[in-house]
């Protein structure tokens, strides 16, 4: 087993550990929620949090028409076309800290107009703690950790309701996700050197992305390489690329293209033909490549974004921040004073 | 009167006058659709289609509850949550050559399926043209061409369903349009040529928007810029400004901020608040700042993309390719081949 930068195996399993004992607590509240008649599912989330509820909402909307809403918690503060926000929806969100600010402003509105939201936050006793109706406690930090317990909620909530039938068998092999993740990324550990070494400092950096794996590609691109390391990027999707951003693509434009497994990585092929003819700078990150034991290969989709997160958001971000010498908690401005 | 590099006034009038005059056709058809009993509206674009459908969906959204669905095109030919795409829905798109490959195959797929799918192109004649069940025949090169024929048969619609009631003063006040957009023009020019100037060759260009404008603001950053000028863009939402690209801001990052008149607006102004604290590199485009003659004031919601469209799409192009020598019609890349 090789040592991987900045990484502390021990406590990245025992962290995995602790997140799946919420798994009792997560299906207490998905069984209670259950019982009531919701007309629609309402996630909010903002920057991070909105694309980690992404692939959630993505999922969902595959296995019902049952109408589900991920809002952006800043629009959803300003939105005049938010009638189907009621008090028959389910309405979900999360945030690490519990003070992200929009998030607590839209929670605050919901709850003015008599609506009660269930969320995710480290810390009961935070802003958001004291807002939600009831919260599940555990570190989102690692996105996986979001994602894992998101997925929990959901996904126990639709087999309640019919719409999914997996869930047991799911949940049962999620025991597995933690050393798979970290297998996955020891096996990446040199190519994120290698990536990092190369295009760290890299004028522009375009990043290519669909359907299940939008919000990893906006994460890569905006929470850990805009905000994070000050790198400049052009986040895109699969089907876009070839409206507009296509006509940039030179060797002097690093593009990483993020390929998933669900309906859209025929967009992501397209978009990978496209690529070498006209460019020696770029990357592919399939998840395809990264093979689980003991998870089933009809839970990949779902499993999907914890790939992505495991390789970018962690391990390249990581080797960028080795390369540009950017301290990966460094803010200039986000959260250090009003705007 | 200045003069317009570019630009042909009789010729812009004139084409003005055509479009107008297909008001008759449109609304023939309007009302001839109002009669359909329809579950939502589908409307189908890609590119530059996709951006200009864009405030129409969101328009129509904040007059009444009912489902009105944006697809890509691209998107839509991979997608297998398209329940609600069905015999029942409303299916609208265009294309200006009426060749555009996606467009195409969505409009094949769509008749597939027994949907008829009515729309907009220059060409009768063209691949999409005998492929709608009826299509509205004029040439949407101008942007603002296609906004008012989208609108007028949407608002008609709407008026007909009652969902609207001031369809008949807007479109008589439509008249008014082109010399009003044809005065915009005039008085943005000279902020065109020195915006161009002192930006067109600037390794990346930061273009912010919202809400009504979301769509013009993709389009002047990827049709125009990346598409026409090979000029590196990071388009953004308001929102999303704050999480994650605020912290690339600085005086080597030109930053345009798209401002318009919906309850996008606060967000902004947040933007608007941040810029100059931390950057000199920002310019404001305000559709506020552009007074109509002879259109009412509750109209300019509607109108603002079609404000934006005048300023960005039109002039600023133009002078953008002034300074970077790079012809406006010319593609390395897209339409020149397979992929």
């Amino acid at each position: 087993m090789s040592v991987m930068k900045d990484f502390d195996v021990k406590e990245y399993l025992q962290n995995g550990k602790e997140i799946y004992s919420q798994r009792e607590n997560i299906e207490k509240l998905a069984d209670k929620l259950s019982k009531n008649e919701y007309q629609n599912i309402v996630m909010i989330g903002i920057g991070g949090t909105w694309m980690e509820w992404y692939p959630v909402a993505e999922y969902l909307r595959h296995l019902s028409d049952f109408p589900v809403y991920l809002e952006n918690a800043g629009e959803l503060l300003v939105k005049k076309d938010l009638n189907y926000l009621t008090n028959k929806s389910l309405v979900l969100t999360s945030s690490d800290s519990g003070d992200t600010k929009e998030i607590v402003a839209a929670v605050k509105y919901c709850n003015q107009k008599g609506i009660e939201v269930y969320g995710f936050t480290k810390n009961p006793e935070s802003a958001l703690g004291k807002l939600l109706k009831e919260s599940i406690n555990g570190s989102l930090a690692e996105c996986e950790n979001a994602y894992l317990m998101y997925f929990m909620l959901t996904l126990r909530i639709y087999q309640n309701w019919g719409y999914y039938k997996d869930y047991g068998r799911w949940a049962d092999q999620m025991k597995q996700l933690y050393p798979n993740l970290l297998r996955f990324r020891e096996e990446f550990e040199p190519r994120a050197q290698s990536i990092a070494r190369k295009y760290y400092n890299s004028p522009l950096t375009m990043i290519v992305g669909s359907g299940m794996l939008w919000g990893e590609t906006c994460m890569f691109s905006m929470c850990i390489l805009e905000e994070m390391q000050w790198v400049r990027t052009r986040p895109v999707t699969s089907a876009d690329f070839f409206h507009g951003p296509l006509e940039l693509v030179d060797d002097t434009l690093p593009v990483y293209l993020i390929k998933g497994e669900d309906e859209y990585r025929a967009l992501d092929e397209r978009v990978e033909r496209f690529l070498p003819k006209h460019t020696n700078s770029f990357e592919v990150f399939d998840t395809k490549d990264f093979v689980f034991e003991g998870i089933d290969d009809d839970f990949r989709q779902i499993c999907s974004p914890m790939i992505i997160t495991s390789l970018l958001t962690d391990r390249l971000a990581s080797w960028y921040q080795q390369y540009t010498g950017h301290d990966l908690n460094f803010r200039r401005y986000y959260r250090q004073f009003d705007y």
